[in-house]
């Protein structure tokens, strides 16, 4: 067996961790291999006791947010990554900062979703969006979207704490159908509104929400990161 | 928020990479939480460079194996690890050569499991065992399982190829049905000649065999450690 060539992912997990596993079980599903030796080598920190990061964003403090992050990104870069990922949507906005105490590459999972837009739904001008307050409120889906000229639809502001409420139950006691049932309707409202694909901007949405209840595609970032994450590892994108 | 008092856990994975996954969410699943800052820090460092344990043991070839462990175990101390935990049953057989380069506990997924049935099923005095060949022939579950008088069936030699075939199926295509049923009859072997209980004593086997397929209670090794891990990181062990 040759030496491993490929790159050492970090993720910086916790937020929350159900979906550090779901991100993490993408990545080892979406690798090419056939036997252990074969598969990624990935350092996981799930540290859980990061601020939740929306109540941080309403309340301006940022801090104690961005001072957990930066010690798992170093402890991550200190155990050997050659690369970092975070699955949550929300702690995006803090990326920029987090990345200027690290020396390695911080992939963001924003940008893959609607780079992975424009490839997949080309012919798809108006998107959903389905996502904490916090993600709503910084704009870091529409930031992104509008270099490419998509327009992104969000819930009416009477929708949102059912969204924030149903989110915070998958973080409680897992998927459950009464959040399910919350984000297929606020979805529906999104279709409604013109949009031709939805995307499930928190990372706990997709672990809740079946792409089967929604009538027009759903994207789902953190399928989004893992595949970039393992072309990364592979050295597929150099 | 209070700062987490809780002790963070350190995973040694990669053996196989699904197998690590799904020991991480079962520790999830079992801390008692109801936001992500109640969960546990785990550090899990997935390098799957591990040579294969069963090969290392049958042509003596011991030391690339225990210098993969002794890395991973040191890095997740240096990174902030309390206690370790490996969930891949034949690297149990390195366990006391990688504690002796740490400073830290390593739980033993084998002895938990051992506790466990005596505990859960006191009056099954014969336990039967899928395993790989390495965990077989290093008497692994035997030795600890003679000390609290259990005794253990193991497959007869010509069904031990097929068991480590549909092993390496798991790993190679994820969970299948043709190992879920070569594991379906093994296991019927084990329980006609005997055995009141089924150890799932490899990792893979519990990813394919559904516990219904067998006619007795099936133990599976990686609940037990994530029970055990849970209860440590508590504090609720001491």
């Amino acid at each position: 067996m040759a030496t491993q060539p490929y790159k050492t992912i970090g993720l910086l997990g916790g937020m929350g961790p159900e979906a550090t596993v779901d991100l993490f079980r993408r990545i080892v599903r979406a690798t090419p291999a056939t036997c252990d030796q074969e598969h990624l080598h990935i350092l996981v920190d799930n540290d859980p006791s990061v601020p939740d990061r929306t109540e941080a964003l309403l309340s301006d403090n940022l801090e104690p947010v961005v001072e957990k992050l930066t010690a798992m990104a170093q402890r991550l870069e200190a155990a050997g990554a050659d690369f970092l990922i975070v699955p949550c949507n929300t702690a995006h906005y803090f990326l920029d900062r987090v990345r200027l105490t690290v020396s390695i590459p911080f992939l963001d999972m924003i940008e893959e979703t609607v780079t992975s837009l424009c490839r997949e739904h080309p012919a798809q001008r108006t998107v959903g969006l389905l996502a904490t307050t916090g993600t709503l409120r910084t704009r870091l889906y529409p930031r992104r979207a509008e270099k490419v000229s998509l327009t992104v639809v969000e819930p009416p502001a009477t929708d949102q704490p059912a969204v924030m409420a149903a989110i915070h139950s998958v973080k409680s006691r897992g998927a459950n159908a009464d959040a399910a049932s919350v984000f297929a309707r606020v979805a529906a409202g999104l279709v409604a509104a013109g949009a031709q694909a939805v995307i499930a901007g928190c990372t706990e949405i997709p672990l809740a929400l079946d792409a089967t209840s929604v009538s027009v595609p759903l994207v789902n970032p953190a399928e989004e990161l893992a595949q970039a994450a393992v072309r990364m590892a592979l050295g597929a994108d150099a």
